[in-house]
This record gives structure tokens, C-alpha cells and sequence, in this order.
């Protein structure tokens, strides 16, 4: 059995990769961490996961991690990072949930998050952790950056159109809406339930850190010219589910779009293209590692084709993202542990 | 006092105008109709209007609502046009909140509504009751066309800069979201608790009837070019609430934008215009007859200006506007009967 | 004008109270308090308050509160009872919405708020300002203990009864709920959304701080025996409201006791006794002050009767409750500025 | 492979055992129908079965029922008993969730559900599928009549004291709370989202169709004298949860109940009896098979004891039980296909 490890396992996040990882046949889960938790059992702080998961909490800084193969970060950004070198060095794989390692360029990094980034020389190193961009990296890798949650709806939402550079890179507009379990588990006045329940809001309109790190994805895949992406997140007075609105330009032909996406998607367990004209909705994801998408085109030429893209944000936007990942470093079927259908309602 | 009747008084902008017209001190409520509900006592119907309410439904076509000087339609669309046009006869002043009068064009009209206008030759009598565009007209009509709560979100956040050619008007997207209450008062599969909770959607993104509403709006006020505008509803999670997000091109300044719509609103008491960059919520307009707008400038040339705008659907998006319509005809305070702050949480 | 003040008026009562007072007739808001957000101008803090609120928040110790007729403490407990013997020295009248003044012996209170009493002297001075019970009290009050939030549904629902000697005091359960609201305004993880939406909970069960609270008011309406109640609160995920499901047993006749509460709350403007069987639902009491009390038999001699009652716990259960004690205080008519029906939906 | 059917499959029950027999290692569903959306793709309606389930409905009288090992009826009442007979004879075994074999007299039934029987027959032969309760029976049953969601919540709480002898049984309260989902899947003004949302209610006061149930259980486990209980059941705004507060009287030693309880239900792998005082939430739950139960013993000899269950009413309350009585039939682990932890948040 490979033996795995989750530092940080109080957030939403670690939560459900210790729900996750407490059954997949393939690994045991052999430590848990937080700083605040230290000492108490699992089962007590979430009892959810009584009869489940019999650990006790330990520090982030336990050397049980070393006896660990695989070591899940599910931190807040600028944590990971300062743990990371040591244990890639003692051998562990590493697939950091948090943003430590998700942007190539340090002085981009530490723009956005406002602190000196304490590994630059790992960020070249870590591979960018979507499978359906970068599947074969990812076999090879010890160390994954695991993509933010807006950055897997959107992208995926966008990437077969612009790696064929079949839409205008200068006009793309990404109105995205998040329950409020991607703010984390913390106390915060501005996520407490009454200020959240029966409002709805736009935030960080002018400029949210997921914004480079989808930027640095399409122009990666890209080269025409530089992508301008305006993002939009709002906030949905829900718990699970990130649902885009993609509104994109066509080159030439809108129509054939959906094809191109259909096709291009069409052997991956975990994007299902519906059919055109479709409208997904979170709940048909809730609790899956599934990404869908659908297309409508513009009813007229200067209209832009509106793409939507629906993901549960804490388990192909985090959690089950990590473990497809883990799964592919493994040279395991992708969808163990992963394969359970949306819970409804 | 004014007498005043309420046709389809069971539906949420039915509740909604019982609730405001029963305090509102210069009408008397005389009437309420429901064909479903009739002959049962509107305090038994909903207990929230027992002690304030003392009526019986009556049905559509009661004699008492030629009694009335004011009547308001909340009824389902291509209803009010079967019932207007002999009691417009009798004297009556009428406020339809249903949308059988709002497209001023019959074809168009029955190309959306799927029906023929019963009376279209009252079409063009019939005044748009958006009073930040028409009061001057308003004043003095017998028939008013109420806005959809979609159109007066969206026709407040666009009028300033539409109205002097600020914004390029090929390049209009309206990402706007809704509170389940706009879908009305009915049995629904699809707006069921457990189909919405805990879910977020687009919906009709080929075409909602709000559309040629605002499109006939936009046109009206600019004669520069036809408006192409893709507006895509979306569901949100909770009861009340309209949230647009615009994404428009400013022709030459953004940042001069802010401003300008500052200027033009300076005297409304139902629109305010926040400093620029704000983040309004759906909640600090629940329960009020006030739309808040805000501006985001783009970062750059090419970025769109992001215009946030939202209302109480119920409130400035039906009930509140109407009455707003109805003290603008008996020459009172805009405001009277409703001047309340925002109910949080 | 009557001065009025609000201290600590960030929470959800003292917003609460904001929103209700700067559109009561007869008062005048000159100050808010808060040590939070001194300095800041009311309107920044609640975008809710935009056009209704032109005050700046000062600190609980600003000079400004002596100007005013009237002080309202919508503060957490072990604060009001600082500031209040000075401030009655002032000649301001004082209502206080915590929990300083509510219990008259000073000994209980200490035992379950684990502070000293700050002026136990004012206790016997105060007046429990429940107007159904007190009303006579409560016109020549200096001090005014506004009840707790679980206090007032539960003891309207049991005062006929209790009074009159109907019921088994050895022997009454209150099972009673609440929306999170009623957990106050503050950074709390056990209150986020994510935390308490889409689910139910129950807490305290060994004892919270109501209980005595309700003890205190039964034990003084009769002599009979001492009150033995059972008192489990519980959390709603929704913002407003609590619903208290009672169950007594009725020393005789059952069926009596709905005419009995029928005719004892007859005259009252805020507490509605449905006919009997009714199933009233928090919805029809938001934002008002009303309590609906509903009555339910046992089927036989030896079931308990059922009884529900409803009201939302910012209004009738703290700040309504307060104006309308502070009217009666005025000589006012009892629901000025509270006058409005049930926001529905 | 065993071959499997569900009869009824588009209600949340119905969906919910497709979710589950979708990934159950020792099944294959081979049947799902709908009379309402027969002839349509399984993943056309229920687009969160996509990739998992493909399958066409057929109607509830198809001929490949026939080749079922195991038929699963999620159907409103009154529908199996009318195809249940003829598939016995045929050989399948049944497991109806609805409560159609529930009541073992069918007087009684009849009074409850006010239509005759179709096969009263059957009733002594059919097994009240409680595992916990009658694990042997259903063993070597055919049919089983799945219990109620109430009835499970509130059968394993009380059972353990009841078959002892250890409470007062003419005096058990049962106030009870359930999510939405309970009320199934149906278009019905009562459950529309805006209903619901943001309130709070009691309903059935005076007699719901699980208490007949939930009394023929507790009688049939005990001799001493005929139960009497109280059962008021409430709806919450949430989708999915049971939350029952049972309030009794322990004949002696209210102290060692907890114990008790946690000796009953050692060996149980879906009853979960937490440490005394523990406050279990519905979300501890979601998406399981368990059932948390907790303890709160009276503060003085008068008091009650309070006793905390908690359940998913779709799992261990309808869909998760059925699959566990399959699985004990089937001579399988009882957990095959319900061993995940719940769902957070």
C-alpha cells in the first residue's frame, strides 16, 4: 500500500482528501497534520469521519511525513513552500493544493501574493497538475502544483480552442461564480452564513489572484498574442460548485466548435462535453471529479459564443484533481476512488 | 384615498403589492383577485398579511374593480391585455406588471409571447414605467407597461453611458443572475427547493424573453447603431435578488464613466451610484425599491468596463417600481410607501 | 424629536435597529456607536444604510449619548451594564437588548454569564420589557431589559396557560429553533456558511443562557410549583427567525385552552392567535413584530398539546420589541414604525 | 453478476439508488423505470448519471423487470402492491421503499393511506427491513418493506430503551426535522424553493402517516403497555437530513442509558452512538448509510432525557437502508457500496 500523508487536513480541502483518501483501495493514509488540531483525534474535530479515519492530528513539521510516498498540501499559500524542498529530498511526491508552486514566474508569484516565494528554484521544477493539458508530465513528476479551482473550470472550458487558436485571444471574458466553501474554512466575517445566505456579489473585480495562473496557462498553450482575459468571481450562497460563463469570440466558425470540443475531450473519464446547447448545472457535479461543458454560439456573427463549465470546486477544483493526479503518478487507473456519480440533491 | 385593485394577487409581485399597498398612506385597497383563490379570505391564503389585509379574493373579472382608480395587473403575461382595454374604458388607471405591453411592436411581441395581442392598438399608449427614462410621460398616462426586473437591473446599469454614445454598442454583454422568486408563484418541477438549493445554472441562454425588452429600450435612447447585446439569466440559490454583470467598451474614457453616472443619477432617489470600485450585494437592496450601481474600469485599452447593478426583483423589479409608477401619476413623493432600508440580514 | 442613540450598531440588532429607527416618525437618530468601526461613516460600513443613515460611528463612551432621550444597548452581554448607571444619571432613558438587566438576581446571572454584575443595584430597577406582561411597568421605566430572543417566543406561547394555572408546570418541553442570526455578528467558524448550511443541529442541550431567563418570567406569573422546563435550542440554516415547538400538559380541558388564549391576547396588536390547528412557518412573521401562536391538542387525555410559536428574532426578538417598548415609554401608539406585514418570499 | 431493477427511478429515492447501484461491485442495474420519462436516456434526465448509468426507462410494467434478481420500488404509495405479487411469483425479490408493506394490518393501513390494499396477503410475509432491528428475518425474506426516513431516525434512537424497558413509554416526545428531499420529487406549490427558503414550520401536527409505523415497531419490540408518543414532524430548509430530538422518561438510571446504547450498537457499522453530550448535525451524515446518535441525560430526576438522532433521509432513510437489507439477503458485507464518510460540506 502507498502510504500518504495530508498537511493541512482541517480545511474544506484536506477534509475531503482525507474523505477520499480513507477509501481508495490503492493508498493508506498514514498521517494527518494541523498546527491548531495538534494532538486531537480525527474522528473528534470531524466526526464525520468517525469509524472512517483513526489518526490523531500532528504538526505540520511531524516526521511521521517522511515515512509518507505521497504528501498532499492542503495549506494556505506561502506554507507549503517552506516544507516542500526537505521532503522532496527525502524522497516523498508532493502534490501541493495551495499556490506555492502553480506560477512559473517568482516575481509574478510574489506580486500576487505579496510575500518572498522561499523555493523559486522549485517552481520549474513542479509541473502543472490538469491532466487533460499535461498528462504525461505529470506521470514523471515529484512534484504537481495543483490547479486553483476557477483555473480548472475556465480552462478546461477553454483550452481546445486555443490550442487550435480557433477563438479571438484579445476578447475573453470569464464570469465565474463560486460557493462559499472556496473561501476555506475559517472564521471570517465575510463568509459567516448571514451575510452569505440569500445575497449574491461580485469580488475582487480588479484582479483575483486565479487570474495569472490562467493566464500563464493559455499562453503556454498558445502563441499567437497575449491572452486578455477579464475574470469575474462572484459569490453563490451555496456550499460546493464553481459554474463559469465563458464568453468567446469565434475566428471563423462557431458552429463548429462544439465538435472540435466533443472530439478533443472525447477519451477523458473526467470532462464530459454535453451536447450543444445544454445547461449544466453544479449540482449534476456535486461530489465528482467531473468537469462539464457545453456550448451555445452566438446567434449572430458578432455574437460570442457563451461556453459553460461546471466543477465541484473541492473535488476536481482540489481534492479529487490531487488524487487524478496521484492516480497517474502511480501508473493507476485515473478514476480510482474518484468514480462515484453526482449527489442529488 | 385612492382606490386601488390588485389583479392576480397570489403570485410574488401580487404578495408584494398587497404588502406595500396595505401601509401605503394615500390608497385604500379595496380589491384583490385570483380566479384560483377566490372567495377565500386573503389572511387565510397568507397568514404573513392577517391583521393588515381584511379583503376576500374575488376573481378577474369582478364589478368592483371598476371601482378602483388605480389597478395593477400582476397577472401571468397575455392576461392583462384581455382585461385593459374596457376597463381603461371606465376610467380606471392601469400598471401592468406583466409584459403584455411592453414590447411596443406587436409582431415582435407575439414572436416571443407565442400568442396573438389581444389589443395591440393600445401598444403604442402604453408608457414604458421605467421613471428614471419616462417620468415626464408617466405623469400622465392611463396605461403603464412595467418593467421585467432583468430590464430594469440592466437598463439602469447601461442608460447614462447609452444615452451619449460613451459605449461601443456592438459589444454588449449582460451576465445577469436571479433569485428563484422571479420564476413565480407555481408548482414547478424545476423550481423545486431540492432541484435549486445547492446549485447555480444558466438558463435560456439561446434567448429569454427579457431581451427584446431591454434591445427595444437600448434603440429607443441612441441612434447610433443597433444594440447587440448577449444577455445570458442565470438561477441564483435564494429568494430575492437581481445581480448584472455588464461587460461594456467604453468608446474613448473609461475612467470618466464613474463619474458621468454619478451626475445623471444625482437626483434619484431609487438609484445609487456607489464610488467607483465598489462591490454591491444583492442583500443591501433586499426588501427596497433602490438599484446600486458600481464601475470597474478595465485595466487596460482593451478591457471592458465591468458595471455591477443590482435590485430587489420583487421590489424595483415589480411591486415597488409599480407604485413608484403610481405616485409619480397621482403627482405625490416618488418615495412614499417605499422608503424602507434594506432589510439584512 | 426624541433623541435617540444606538450603542454597539454593527451587530445584526443594531442594524436592525438602525434600518427600523431612521424611518420611526417620532424619534431622530443622532448617534451609532461602535469601537470597531469608530471613525467610519455608517453608510460605508452598510451599503444597506446608503440615503437612510448620514451618522458617523463614535465609541461607546462618546459624549454624544448624553444628548440623547433615548439609549438603546445592542451590545454582547457584560457591556450595558458598564455604561448604564451613568447614562440614567444623565436622565437618559436606557433599553438594553443584552442580557445584563434580564435576570434580577444577581447571583444566577453571575453563574451564567461567569462575570461579576457591574451594578446588581439596577437590577430590581429594571423593568423586563415583554409589553404583554409589563405594559403598566414598562410606561414609567427608566431601565428596560428587552427579553431575549427564545425567551419571547417561548413565553408568549406558554403566558395564558401559566398564568391561569392550565398547564403542568412539573412538566413542559420548549423545543425551539432559531436562524443563525441569533448567534450575533461576528467571525466565527461554528457560524459560516458552509458550516451550517445544508444542515441541522442542536446545542446548548445541557443548558444555555435563556433558560433562566424564561425560568424567571414563569415562576413569577404563578405559585403553584416550581417551573420545570426542558429547553432545547436548535440551529436553522436560515437568517431570520425562531420557531418554538411547545409541548404542555393541560391539567383538564384541552380543548378550552385555545378560546382562553384567543380572548387573553385579543387586544394585543403583535401577538396573533391563529384558529386552532394552524401551522404558522417563520416566513410570515420576517421582518415584523409579530409572534403567531398556534395550538394543537393531544389526541388523547394523556398526549401533550401542542403548541407553536413563531416570530423573527431581530424584530419581536430584539429590536422591534425594543421600539415597541420604547412607544409605550412615549406614550406612542404601541406599533409605530412597526407596522409593516410579513416579507414574503 | 447480481441483476438488479428499480421501479420508479426518476424520484430522489429512486435517483439516489441509481447513484448507489450504479458503482455497487457485486450488481448490475439492468432496469430503471419511469412512466412519466419513458423512452428517454437515463442520462438525458439525470445528467449527473452521465458516464454512469446507460439505460433507457421503460415503463413500471416492463417485461424486463422479469429478469431482475432484486426489484427496488422508490414509487409513490400505492403502486407496488399492485405489481409486487406478480414478480414474487416470478422469482425476484423485492425491496419496496415506499409504504406499501410497512403497516402489518391492513385496517390500519388503509386508515392511514385511504385506499384498499391490492394485497394484504402479502403483509405478514413482507420484513420490516430495519437491519439493526431484524437482521435474521431479512435475511431469508423476499419481500421487504423498507422503513420510513422518520421511522429510521427515530426507531434506532429509541430501541434499545424500549426493548430493555428502560423508559416510560406513555410518555415519548418525537419533535422531528427533515430536510426537503423528504417530500420527494414533484412539482407542489408547498415545496417550491421560495416556500421554503428562509423558513421554518411544523406540519401534520395532528397526525403524519409514520407514526402508525414508528408505534407498530415500538409495540411489537415491547409488552409492558401500549407506546404513546408525540410526533411532530417540521421541514427544513436544507435538501437532505433527519434530525430527530426524542424526549423520555428513564425508568431508573437515566445515567446509564448512554451506556446502554453503546453496548446495543457495538457491533452495528451504520449506528454510530457518540460520547454523552455530543451535539451530532445533519451534515455528519450526508451522503451516508450512518445513523449518530447521542445522549443527554435530564439535569434533575423530573427532567428527561434528550436523545440526538441524525440520518440522510435518502440514505439510511430510504436508498442506503434498501441496499444494506440487499446486501444482508445477498449474504454480503452489509457495507458493500456504503462505506464512504459523509460528505463535508
Amino acid at each position: 500500500m502507498i502510504k500518504v500523508g495530508v498537511v493541512g487536513a482541517t480545511g474544506y480541502t484536506g477534509i475531503e482528501l482525507l474523505r477520499l483518501l480513507s477509501k481508495h483501495d490503492a493508498v493508506e493514509l498514514v498521517v494527518a497534520t494541523s498546527n491548531a488540531e495538534k494532538g486531537k483525534a480525527v474522528r473528534d474535530v470531524f466526526p464525520s469521519l468517525r469509524m472512517h479515519v483513526d489518526l490523531e492530528f500532528v504538526g505540520h513539521d511531524s516526521e511521521l511525513l517522511k515515512s509518507c510516498d505521497f504528501i498532499f498540501f492542503a495549506t494556505p499559500h506561502a506554507t507549503a513552500m517552506y516544507h516542500v524542498p526537505k521532503l522532496l529530498e527525502q524522497g516523498c511526491k508532493i502534490i501541493d493544493l495551495s499556490a506555492d508552486f502553480r506560477i512559473s514566474n517568482p516575481t509574478l508569484w510574489e506580486q500576487w501574493y505579496q510575500v518572498s516565494h522561499a523555493c523559486p528554484e522549485l517552481l520549474n521544477q513542479a509541473v502543472y497538475g490538469l491532466p487533460e493539458l499535461n498528462r504525461q508530465k505529470i506521470k514523471d513528476a515529484n512534484l504537481i502544483a495543483n490547479p486553483g479551482c476557477y483555473p480548472t473550470a475556465i480552462t478546461l472550458a477553454l483550452l481546445p480552442a486555443v490550442e487550435k487558436g480557433l477563438i479571438n485571444m484579445g476578447d475573453i471574458i470569464a464570469d465565474a461564480k463560486s460557493g462559499v466553501s472556496g473561501a476555506g474554512r475559517k472564521a471570517a466575517l465575510a463568509t459567516q452564513f448571514s451575510e452569505v445566505s440569500e445575497s449574491f456579489k461580485a469580488y475582487s473585480v480588479s484582479g483575483h489572484r486565479h487570474l495569472p495562473e490562467i493566464m500563464q496557462t493559455l499562453n503556454n498553450v498558445q502563441t499567437e498574442s497575449e491572452a486578455n482575459l477579464t475574470f469575474v468571481p462572484h459569490l453563490v450562497p451555496m456550499n460546493r460548485g464553481i459554474f463559469a460563463t465563458l464568453y468567446v469570440k469565434p475566428i471563423e466558425n462557431a458552429e463548429g466548435l462544439h465538435e472540435h470540443y466533443a472530439a478533443y475531450y472525447a477519451q477523458e473519464k473526467f470532462v464530459d462535453v454535453m451536447p450543444q446547447g445544454s445547461h449544466p448545472n453544479t449540482a449534476s457535479v456535486r461530489a465528482t471529479n467531473s468537469c462539464r461543458i457545453a456550448l451555445h454560439p452566438g446567434k449572430n456573427q458578432s455574437q460570442p459564443t457563451v461556453i459553460l463549465s461546471v466543477i465541484d470546486n473541492l473535488v476536481k477544483g482540489a481534492a479529487g484533481q490531487a488524487i487524478q493526479n496521484m492516480n497517474i503518478m502511480l501508473g493507476l487507473d485515473e478514476s480510482l476512488g474518484l468514480a462515484m456519480p453526482g449527489l442529488i440533491p
